[in-house]
């Protein structure tokens, strides 16, 4: 994007205050902008970060009057906002369009209006692709795979047997769909293998980001609701069931029968143990690892996982053990003084 | 799945305790098991684990006074889970059959009897797959790469040159096996590239899952033993070896050059550094970063790792710290008020 | 490889001191080395290292009267070292040569000299191929791609649109170039996607590992620097800026907007948190967490990581707070005895 803040007030029926001829680049998040890009503020409750944003502009309703970048003034900052994302989109590359002929395209899949479908992608038997979805050159769909309307699925995607996407997904390059659980019994020293016959069910708009693998359900159903945004290199084990706009950051790993209700926020690389409930809108920081259930809307880190702020507390206190000793020993040495001096 | 007690009692020629009408709709490890699912128990050592379960029916030699749920009746539990373990196999999906004619086989390459081979699969010169192996569609099999019978390859995985994988195998989508290790000099400031020209040998009845990477030699082997059963997005590095019947569990990393013993269990996200060794039949606890050698037998956790129960103490006791700070305070007053009132 | 220390001391130019005999089958750093390997040091400095190695030879300037292995005299034993592992590259497995009749390749695309282009490989319109490129059977090569002369892409490989990759680069299989970044802003508690529409750049001699993730810019780019090294299951957000000759060991994450400069080693699982900067030279130690930027030449380790030295004397510490709690209970009760007895 390369236009002024005055081009973008005019886009979205804004008028300005501040510079009009600042050049707007990019846009993004409050907290993740630079210089040269937008931002939005919904409500004067976020006047604090945007004083310490490093954005170029910002649409906002009312320009508080100690602002040093440029405002685009608008009611809905936040409709706005959707609309400057919609016109980044249309700058997008082109996604590939029509059947390319070396695509491997079963006689007995179902193909809707205006797919796309790349070269060495491979629809098996019964798969169905909605209206307008993209499959990239590469990707792999099973048999009897539903696509829903819109979903986008990069290449080397491997979407195994009877599994179900929603609509306007996007599954990222190398993402495994619906491969076996990892279920074993112990039988004589060797592992007898439980059969991975359940499927996985995924919910509209939801993103899986590259090299995520999401196992089908032992029996019954993995499932991830609507909305729900899945980083690279997770892995979410067999019959976990993920809610509504949860946001789960890259190489969390989630084990079996795991259970996050919606809008659950979790951090780079933690770890959820198996059969756990996560409640709703809980947070889960990067790098805790949780080994019991958590509360609805509770804050936890640290592994064993725990209160975050009471994780900060025995965090900072684990840092002053070096000088705890030193402070036994001197008190032991006092304590020892005073008992000669009584005897 | 959908029978009902008496029916699988039937099957397994076994005796029904309880409600034979009782619907079984999976089956699955007494710890898992939820309603509806068959689990079995080996001996009455597992009685109390029994009591917990969540299952609806038990497979058992004899059924105990205070048991609830329905029993079924057999000489030998195991065999009887196995077979119907067996049946359930039945239920899953068909994997393909034949040879598509998009797949690229390269004319120097050796099909056994049976062998599907899928769409834009590609079998490279020299490779030889034996009787009834299944490669799935988009799935890459190298220069004279050995696949034996019945081992499943399923879509989008890579097995690099002269990699060699026994039988009854499964490798997961998306696994990389026989990729270059990371070996390097460092020169003037640089890193200057030790050559990977070892290979990978992988024994019969080993699962590898989505993702995962097991690179090749620098020189000599990378070793997987049989049985060994390997969850998705490891990492497996140059040089390692995994004895028989070992379990690694999810985001697990193997550093180079290590060595794992027979039966050793490795929990998620457990790292292990390069050059140990790891003793037969030893257990990593999940998360656990192991920095030196492992006794057999042993449980290890934390980081660096320890033994299991003298980790859990320290741990425990970490979480003191900050009370352990208020009492040191008050010791110090004390002890002041003390020494003031003996000048 | 299967020579004498004679035979490559013939090979190299140099004098053989100790038995000129011993059979090498491989080449390795010093401290990697084992049985059969040859080694080198580049300088006295790296005796005490030598004296531990399990090497059968080195390549040195001098030999020092204690040493136990055969060694080969040479002015410039580095040199030396290069010139054997040649020697080992061209007994590795020969690339595929030559472009395969179902290679998918866009009439718009442009292919050099001496390019290897395997089967069910796609190929992008305007995707440019340096020469003696090898794109092995599987990979995908997005619009407008450009890749450097001699640059190996493995199989099931993903490098979507408008990368740009330098000359002697080393893709592994199932890596996954210029996916979508992990951004959005919450609106009415669902997530609302920021469109990634920058780019990757990636320069001369890097190597990046199996199924790992090189996100594409927000708005920018993410750069790689030349001569970096990146192990398998790494993670790299959008708009990192790494510098050159860094290496990062497997299953790495670095978070957003992260600048690494140059010669910043980082430690297998470690992470590092978005937006920060770790100094030229620095080093994460493995698992280490770092959520505060990192100055140059620093050596950090733990969670939250900070200086190694320090983080190392914090660890040994809180192993001893199980006794620091039997040493408070016993001043307790003594002080309460002095106590007494004064009254």
């Amino acid at each position: 994007m390369n236009k002024t803040v005055g081009e973008i007030a005019a886009m979205v029926g804004g008028t300005v205050s501040g510079d009009a001829s600042v050049h707007i680049t990019g846009v993004n998040g409050i907290d993740e902008a630079g210089p040269g890009d937008l931002c939005f503020i919904r409500s004067t409750q976020y006047l604090p970060q945007l004083a310490q944003s490093n954005a170029s502009a910002v649409l906002i309703q009312e320009a508080p009057h100690d602002i040093t970048m440029s405002a685009i003034l608008v009611p809905k900052p936040d409709l706005a906002f959707g609309m400057v994302l919609k016109h980044c989109e249309t700058l997008q590359l082109q996604h590939p369009q029509g059947i390319h002929a070396r695509a491997a395209i079963h006689p007995d899949a179902s193909v809707g209006e205006a797919v796309a479908i790349g070269a060495c992608a491979v629809i098996e038997a019964g798969a169905r692709l909605g209206d307008g979805a993209i499959i990239y050159g590469g990707a792999y769909i099973g048999r009897d795979v539903h696509i829903g309307a819109g979903t986008i699925v990069y290449p080397n995607v491997t979407i195994r047997e009877e599994t179900e996407i929603g609509s306007n997904c996007v599954i990222h390059a190398g993402a495994a769909i619906a491969s076996d659980g990892f279920g074993y019994v112990p039988m004589d020293g060797a592992w007898m293998k439980i059969p991975q016959v359940g499927r996985v069910v995924i919910g509209d708009d939801v993103e899986i980001g590259t090299n995520t693998a999401i196992d089908r359900a032992t029996f019954g159903i993995t499932r991830i609701g609507r909305g729900t945004k899945i980083d690279n290199l997770v892995q979410v084990g067999h019959n976990v069931h993920i809610g509504e706009d949860c946001a789960l950051a890259g190489m969390v790993g989630i084990a079996g029968s795991a259970e996050l209700k919606d809008r659950v926020r979790v951090g780079a690389s933690a770890g959820i143990k198996g059969h756990l409930c996560i409640g709703e809108g809980a947070t889960v920081a990067a790098r805790g690892g949780v080994v019991k259930s958590v509360e609805p809307g509770a804050v936890v880190s640290g592994f064993p996982a725990m209160d975050h702020r009471e994780e900060r507390r025995v965090m900072v206190a684990q840092r002053r053990v070096p000088e705890l000793i030193r402070r036994i020993k001197a008190l032991e040495r006092e304590l020892e003084a005073v008992k000669e001096q009584l005897k």
